[in-house]
């Protein structure tokens, strides 16, 4: 067994904390990866606080991993020793049905899809995040980082970055189109670079004018502050695709007004309570659609479009002993854009 | 001017009641129209009783008009004296912008859609729809009716018809598809013919035994009674579209979980109230859209499909002196499957 140290969640209600715990031996098809670097995804709060209901305890967190890869199993094919490897949201599916097939495990229609944490393999073993110092995963679930990307900055890309670059992907942002993001935090700062680079005319919509500067520097064409007066009527109708990446409630039907007929609203945020959507918002042929971060395969793409593009998350460092505090500013949208937990710190 | 004898709604709390008014002289690009058939629809309930909050009084409410023609103006070309001829829901809009030029009248750009009554025309005036022994319109926005199809039983395609039509079309149902339609009422009915005859594998949902027959007859493959308890979990992602023809408050939810990924949910009747849309029902990339009735060039090709296949809507003749009767029924959906009033009772 691989003896890991790392932090984790007891309960909803107490803080994270040093934990330790172990890792199975990695089998023929496994990688062993020496984790150097892990994002926090709010989602990390959310479920280590059980605020979506299914916590499972001890939970270490934590679906942004960069490492380096310190031992392969004897079928490993991918990988060798001291290659920089990535984890993202998920270590395993069924691997049998069109989805997976399909290269979309995330959306695995047996329902098996094993996340990287708050998840149970399919031995019945919890697993456990990036907020350590390893992890085990079948290579088949294990993505390469190229080498001209800087490590830490790369770890957001295995959750913030595909969640927006397969639905800016699917729904074809590029030349001619006029997609909007709404929100600029984790998740908003990448849907800017990615539908910049795909060569849309991006827009961001905002709340905040101090981030106007912010947002054009990554990528924005155009800024919409949403407190103006009247703000919406103007833009009725002009945009072809809208990446909703905000998680606080907000009214639906105000960006669905936006968007022509055969448009989408996509969510990628993930509100507490359900939204109120009126038939009319939708009658005009518009589309309220959500999508779940990206595939495996989809996952390699988005890396190597980033190293082809030299892109990455803007982050700010932190450590382990900083890390409830960290918490805190990200449930306050307090961060440019994304902490990573540097392992070193553990 | 054109004297014309109808029913119409002077306010919202009074019943239809006889009302004496008059049609514009034909000018040169217009078609004179003696009624003979108009169907009942319940938007038409919706509106004289303002519960839309639009309602222009006096109010002639219907657009789902046949009857023959009686004068043409002399740039006429479609149409001659004596040609079977149906009026639905538009009778004008900008015919500039880009929806409009490309057969999209319902959704005109620039808010310029004419509707056949409780509207204004560009002249300012307000128009009178179909309840009523003539009535007089462009004949860009008159259509041609199949000499085969029973005139009376035509009537009601020019809403229902069309209103399901255009999004079965829109979103490919046919060979290979699973297609749900939710609600047998007069859309209802007329989306299970439709879908039958595309070839799609056609289910209806319906809360109630009693229509499982009439279903079979009218072209479902299939039966779903949605009273019956865990009904959606054996269907769960197995759906390509489903068409949403119930406007009373039903759960979205529900139906959403029924598709497959990129599946869509269309609304098509509009429930007073807003629906509740979870985030997580629409995250595998399901689609919550809806469809508005469908454009002029749109309308004719349905009109000449259902000539081919001899489709016409199953219907309940009515009188003028029991339209305020009719009306209650529809309201408790107790209809088989729409009512059409003959223009004779006048």
């Amino acid at each position: 067994m691989i003896a890991t140290k790392g932090y984790a969640a007891q309960s909803a209600k107490t803080p994270i904390a040093p934990f330790n715990y172990e890792h199975r031996e990695p089998g023929e098809n496994d990688v062993l990866i020496d984790i150097q670097f892990c994002g926090i995804c709010h989602s990390d709060i959310h479920q280590a606080r059980n605020e979506w209901g299914n916590a499972l305890y001890p939970m270490v967190p934590g679906h942004e991993i960069v490492g380096t890869v310190a031992r392969v199993g004897s079928k490993v094919k991918k990988f060798k020793v001291g290659d920089i490897a990535a984890i993202g949201c998920m270590v395993d599916s069924c691997r049998e049905c069109n989805s997976c097939k399909g290269g979309d495990e995330q959306y695995c229609e047996r329902g098996q899809t094993v996340y990287t944490y708050n998840s149970k393999d399919k031995l019945g073993n919890l697993t456990w995040g990036g907020y350590g110092n390893h992890i085990v995963c079948d290579e088949a679930f294990v993505l390469s980082v190229p080498k001209n990307l800087d490590p830490a900055a790369s770890a957001p890309l295995l959750c913030a970055g595909i969640t927006t670059y397969s639905p800016l992907k699917h729904w074809n942002a590029g030349p001619g189109k006029k997609v909007g993001i709404v929100g600029l935090g984790g998740l908003g700062h990448m849907g800017l670079k990615f539908s910049h680079t795909f060569g849309a005319h991006t827009v961001l919509f905002t709340t905040s004018a101090s981030k106007i500067d912010d947002a054009k520097r990554l990528g924005a064409d155009e800024v919409i502050l949403t407190k103006e007066e009247n703000w919406a009527a103007k833009h009725a109708g002009s945009f072809d695709f809208i990446l909703d990446c905000v998680s606080a409630e907000h009214d639906l039907n105000t960006y669905l007004a936006l968007l022509k007929r055969d448009g989408t609203l996509c969510l990628v945020g993930v509100p507490e309570k359900p939204a109120t959507v009126y038939a009319f918002s939708v009658l005009g042929r518009k589309h309220l659609s959500g999508s779940m971060i990206g595939g495996i395969k989809e996952t390699q793409e988005m890396l190597d479009f980033c190293g082809k593009h030299n892109i990455v998350s803007d982050i700010e460092m932190t450590s382990y002993d900083k890390v409830n505090e960290a918490w805190e500013r990200v449930i306050k949208s307090d961060v440019k854009y994304r902490f990573v937990l540097d392992a070193k710190t553990l």
